[in-house]
């Protein structure tokens, strides 16, 4: 029973949704019935909200964060530390860092990690770029906010190469245990690398 | 801090997600950049699917299912009994019944049922053509597959005072342990109606 929607613009609806991650067909239809009981206004403003976006969304020509503008929002800033540039694999990266509210720097956003498997090599990111920034003089740290894999871990190693010849600190975010987590649970690299790494107590 | 999203196109896309049942903001971010990965015709396609949707969705005026006609799939087959009408609170429940392949009559979508807590009287719903479908005289059984509530149960009570007059017979679904179910789980009621409603045995 192939046929099971009994409409056709319906189906095509639930279908359209079940391709987003994690939602299957059953949820997809229950946000589709959802969407048609709202007013006609309400389905134009959510169809039309991911058509302008596409349409019209910026990239920054600075650090390549999403923006509505040529140049993002932070990268504008004059309360921003220009001399520090933190390295990340994405917006949502941006965004959780930002949340922190500890970081006045400036971000670059790669668009990705060197994968292999994935087919993603350096040319498909926005490492170039990264490059260009610190050959202008003015970006004193390179800090590197990579995952912390095999692919994370590479793409810090190929991007401190590149930038092994200019005078740039390079530093990483610092890995340890995490606030919340118990010892037991914590795996032994993780624990054994905060063992070496351990800071002055503050009390 | 607000202003957490870095593009306000964005973030109106992640907010119009976020309205849809059962999705946080964080899932809604996910979503969104997932689409703003894929090309600008899949987000297109995704967009219109449920705008054409809205715009274009049809009731059957038979039995107010969904449709793309004026009469629907089911209404419309000459395979189907049509002395047999079974009364459904919504579309997802006609089609967790025509995929159980086992009933071969016709349907009335109610679009509800009477819940005063939530302002639905028998106005609301599609009871009034169910009277006129009656009263054409063709239907000769009404089921009433309606949630097992004290909603399900008002509804159907109401319906079967409207009918009285009427020579038709009304029946409902059976009410006993499910499939798979253990028996020290099943509530006292349905357990007890079980008892009382025993079937013969058949090996």
């Amino acid at each position: 029973m192939n046929n099971q929607y009994p409409s056709l613009l319906l189906e095509r609806a639930v279908n359209e949704f079940a391709k987003l991650p994690g939602v299957g067909s059953k949820t997809a239809l229950r946000l589709v019935l959802h969407l048609l009981q709202q007013d006609t206004a309400t389905v134009e403003a959510f169809g039309n909200a991911v058509i302008d976006l596409k349409h019209n969304v910026k990239y920054c020509r600075v650090c390549h964060n999403i923006s509505d503008t040529e140049v993002c929002n932070i990268c504008a800033s004059p309360k921003r530390d220009t001399s520090t540039v933190c390295v990340v694999q994405n917006i949502r990266d941006v965004m959780a860092i930002e949340a922190t509210q500890q970081y006045q720097g400036l971000y670059h956003v790669l668009g990705g990690i060197i994968s292999p498997m994935d087919g993603v090599g350096p040319k498909n990111l926005e490492i170039d770029s990264l490059i260009n920034r610190v050959a202008s003089g003015e970006v004193k740290e390179v800090i590197f906010a990579l995952s912390t894999t095999m692919e994370g871990d590479t793409t810090s190693f190929y991007i401190s190469r590149r930038l092994k010849d200019y005078p740039v600190k390079l530093s990483v975010l610092a890995r340890g245990v995490s606030v919340g987590d118990e010892l037991e649970y914590t795996d032994e690299i993780t624990l054994g690398r905060s063992i070496i790494n351990r800071t002055p107590y503050q009390s």
